[in-house]
């Protein structure tokens, strides 16, 4: 089983390009994973029940350009597979003209929400139902390296607005604190490209972390940044990458 | 003319108590303006063709209790008057059994976007059919006073993902900023509450601020926090005050 669900880019999702911002893409791409886990039985309310949560733990998406303000978008989304840990989903985008126009595979585990350790997937009752046998639409999220040496460190303190409803950091906003280390207008002049993040350990309220950042250079014909986001005791929280296609 | 406007709370709108964010809660009123303007002919689209854009002056939002996960709201909203440079605009927000949980009440200004300078609302043509003669919900957004001392005192380095389609800082961000600064757990156990912002300045990218908070006492049956964003020459930009309902 798949589903599709169709969402409206608004006026508080965009930059001062008039497109949607990276996080608000990714937070529609978690929404439609959301969305479609609740329609079969297994999304937040019905695991949170259970006192589980799913956390996302890898993600890449590839975009070949960012909706506009107003355009509606429709995420088409499936569980590709079950490992005994992770679960896989994938995502296409499509706009209006239903030209793709992006792309994402996510990785999930299942925790326990009073141990924060991860379940085994084994246990979910009604998976077989909704698998869907299929190659994922773009390269699975790959793992991204330790960060030897940043060019840029941001502190950033951990505060309210950044704590979603499972209690700890939300997924996007690291990718937020990633996105606003880049240089001036590299965020607003984003066309097409791949993003891969690996959620490593989790951040908590008025945890005191650092946003280390590096571009990489065209050498090898790739082009883009690198992004390690570090506890005060130097564990590594969250890595990325962002890769401008060429 | 009014129009309604339905929305859902999603899961990115929501803290650890399931229940949305002050500031998500704002921006579902801020878009139910939004897409009435658009019906109505005068929405930022429609302005920024004519290189105006709207900017919110002012806002009081006085709320019963704060939605919850995937709770269906519905925002009714009309404009109520138009001066030379303010026009205001009512809403109400309902739940899903239409009982009123809050209401808002907000005042606009149109800008040049070249010279940022307001700009002559009877120059509106079509404002006229919008018009509907009606008292506010809730008394309009009272003018909050300079913050003599404040309890607390935190610095913010304004960043990309906080500036919006105008190229300023988005209005929601402001009252994000100072949601933040409360000390921890208020945020998260706000019920029954009248909130008044006013915006004073823009911010822009870069900006270094000071967002000054203190709390008030239960003396005169009124409690709650008063907000000061400063910007580095001490200029005020927002000012806004929390007043919990007894």
């Amino acid at each position: 089983m798949a589903g599709s669900f169709r969402y409206r880019i608004e006026q508080r999702d965009i930059d001062a390009s008039q497109r949607v911002r990276l996080c608000a893409m990714g937070d529609m791409v978690l929404q439609a994973a959301g969305d479609d886990a609740d329609i079969l039985g297994f999304g937040v309310s019905d695991l949170n029940a259970g006192n589980a949560s799913w956390v996302l733990s890898r993600m890449a998406i590839e975009m070949r350009r960012l909706p506009q303000r107003h355009e509606e978008i429709d995420i088409y989304t499936l569980v590709s597979d079950y490992g005994r840990l992770f679960t896989t989903r994938n995502m296409t985008v499509s706009d209006g003209k239903s030209v793709e126009i992006g792309a994402a595979v996510t990785q999930w585990a299942m925790i326990d929400l009073a141990t924060r350790r991860p379940l085994d997937l084994s246990a979910l009752s009604n998976k077989g139902t909704s698998l869907v046998d299929r190659e994922p639409p773009v390269e699975r999220p790959r793992k991204v390296g330790a960060l030897a040496e940043c060019s840029s460190e941001r502190p950033y303190e951990v505060v309210y607005s950044d704590i979603d409803f499972n209690g700890h950091v939300n997924s996007m906003k690291y990718l937020e604190w990633m996105v606003d280390s880049l240089p001036t207008g590299v965020a607003a002049r984003l066309g097409s490209f791949r993003l891969d993040i690996n959620y490593i350990h989790e951040a908590r309220l008025g945890d005191r972390l650092t946003i280390c950042s590096a571009g990489f250079g065209s050498g090898d014909g790739k082009e883009g940044w690198r992004f390690e986001i570090r506890a005060a005791d130097s564990t590594p929280i969250c890595r990325a990458e962002i890769t401008i296609a060429p």
